[in-house]
């Protein structure tokens, strides 16, 4: 039988030893899972960056993958734990909009309050969830526990207010939702909203504290080094790069910020 | 069976190859291990920290663990090689007091000397005996060999200075051991040693550069955001926090520094 | 039977999903993998670093390891991705000299094309083959496909210049190929070619930036702290080292640079 899968997706760092007590909180219920690690360095209580990286990779997994996530700055607090059910997978974490995205993009089923003290750990902490319930849970899950036996069905998520994209009739307003390790620089406009915008064409972007006017390419090498590009990225989001450079330096760019896109 | 569990801590770091090739030794000799990093990012040379990172962790893990920690600026001159069994788990590392805070909380049972070069790799390098020695012998302990064949039994062990608590009548003198990645402060005052200091009350503290009166709470949101506080981590340690901040960078407190707790 | 082991080292950092997402694609295809991280913190687009690291730790491991690596500053343009079989395991990357320092060591038998869609993710994304192609590609090897199968077979890989060593009447001229975390010196001269050179002696060395004559020694501890030493690490290459310090800074060595060594 196939081993059962339970990401983890925090922003916990990895200096510290708090990983490791969630991988062996699971390891002590289910021996058998296979832990992937997702991130660590998600920004210290960017709820919104930690939705992005979860959305971005659980889109990858094999089907019936177990996903918990913490980035919680309200832990210990009335903040409610949930468990939400897919078509494709399952995902624990904090009520505060971090599953969201990528529990929307796969279909939410049900949502359960996680309540159940049978499940967690015997002494709960106040400090560290992550360990004394999420990962308590998900391995018990894994066994095959039923989230019906977690708590009550919850009817209404928290949905994060994460911008939406404006459109005029001229350009698009959008938002940088990461940068990345190599500064490339993700927009929340999607491939589809970009319009008469097309490959080969220029596109003419503002920043916050920058503008330029770039090549819309298919890869990064779609220009010599050291050149900006945007481009639809791997997750179907306009991407801007700088080939071989760090884009979110050059333009000042960072997670939060508008994106002005002109239609050219 | 349950496969068996093989954790990592040491001050390697995670660009170089260094754990890599700690974890091919293991995987050579023992195939159905399963290695788990607790962390490679403890400061360079920083034997008191690893020995509290280890001993955080290793309470959480299934009876069995074996742990192997490397943080050993002696490698490669006569300091001792060494197995600790406790009634948990087994530890191999150096003999320098890295071991001996996760092994004390156990039970120590018995400590044995790694001498048998059988069990090593055959060729052991003056630098690296991470890999040649301890990756080696830890796969090979997981395999079944009993540490009784690894060498001579050791009658003392190296024990640290880490500084104990000094009570006074109304104060209590102790020292940061460990800053965690989100900047809270992890004291050596365990929750027994604090006395009337309660939940709900005022604590004044004094580091080494700044004094602060601060709230005594049960979690990081039992004040606004911003505003320091003071609890017991999850570790049933006195631990100083700004809640959604960095009490490390406010309090300019680092690993080794003093702190005065005066009873209210 | 032994469960085959994926290893991967890439330039992608550990914030990004990006290294979780070729973990998420190998597991759907083969369940049964055992995947270890070599280093995803490959200075970005520096393939002799890479290569060096790859090299490193591919000695330690078991025969018949799959190694993916990608460190692809060409991705998306029509650079080739190939597969190296050795004596020993199979590499996966792109052919631009990122695996042919491990590879030549090994024993190269035959190099493969990898052109067959059939073996890729049904959608190949211009940016990101470590995921669309090579994991995918490396997950097909381990559950038993042929690289026949991949494409034509390669006659000539590329071969990377990273710089060989001078030798000259009194002296070595060679090359820093990497500077580890400790800030050791890692150059590109072997120990055979360090002739007269001998532990127990001085060696006189010059760096770009900085002249030190230094203890030839067996191991870090061989000088007191702070002192510097010369010693062959446990690649068998020359390493320049500060006995619980940073080499790299004192001297201002980089990769790349050029070392001088005087025979004595």
């Amino acid at each position: 039988m196939t081993r059962p899968i339970i990401t983890l997706t925090t922003d916990f760092g990895l200096k510290d030893q708090y990983v490791a007590e969630m991988k062996a909180v699971i390891l002590r219920i289910c021996p058998e899972a296979t832990i992937v690690d997702i991130s660590h360095q998600v920004d210290k209580f960017n709820v919104k960056m930690g939705a992005f990286i979860l959305a971005a990779a659980s889109a990858y997994f094999p089907k019936g993958t177990i996903h918990v996530a913490i980035v919680d700055p309200e832990v210990g607090t009335k903040r409610r734990a949930v468990c939400i059910e897919t078509k494709h997978a399952r995902y624990l974490g904090p009520d505060n909009g971090l599953l969201i995205l990528a529990a929307k993009a796969q279909g939410i089923m049900h949502a359960y309050e996680i309540k159940n003290k049978k499940l967690m750990l015997p002494k709960v902490s106040n400090t560290f969830h992550g360990r004394d319930i999420f990962s308590s849970v998900a391995a018990h899950l894994a066994n095959g526990s039923s989230p019906l036996a977690f708590g009550p069905e919850v009817d209404q998520l928290v949905i994060p207010e994460f911008a939406g994209v404006v459109k005029r009739k001229d350009m698009l307003i959008g938002e940088v939702i990461h940068v990345d390790d190599f500064g490339n620089i993700v927009t929340n406009i999607r491939e589809k909203e970009l319009g008469k915008v097309r490959v080969g064409k220029q596109v003419k972007l503002r920043f916050k504290e920058a503008e330029a006017t770039m090549n819309f390419c298919m890869a990064y090498g779609g220009v010599e080094a050291g050149k900006p590009l945007a481009l639809v990225g791997s997750h179907n989001f306009l991407e801007i790069s700088i080939n071989q450079g760090n884009a979110s330096r050059v333009f000042k760019a960072k997670s939060g910020d508008k994106v002005t896109v002109y239609r050219s």
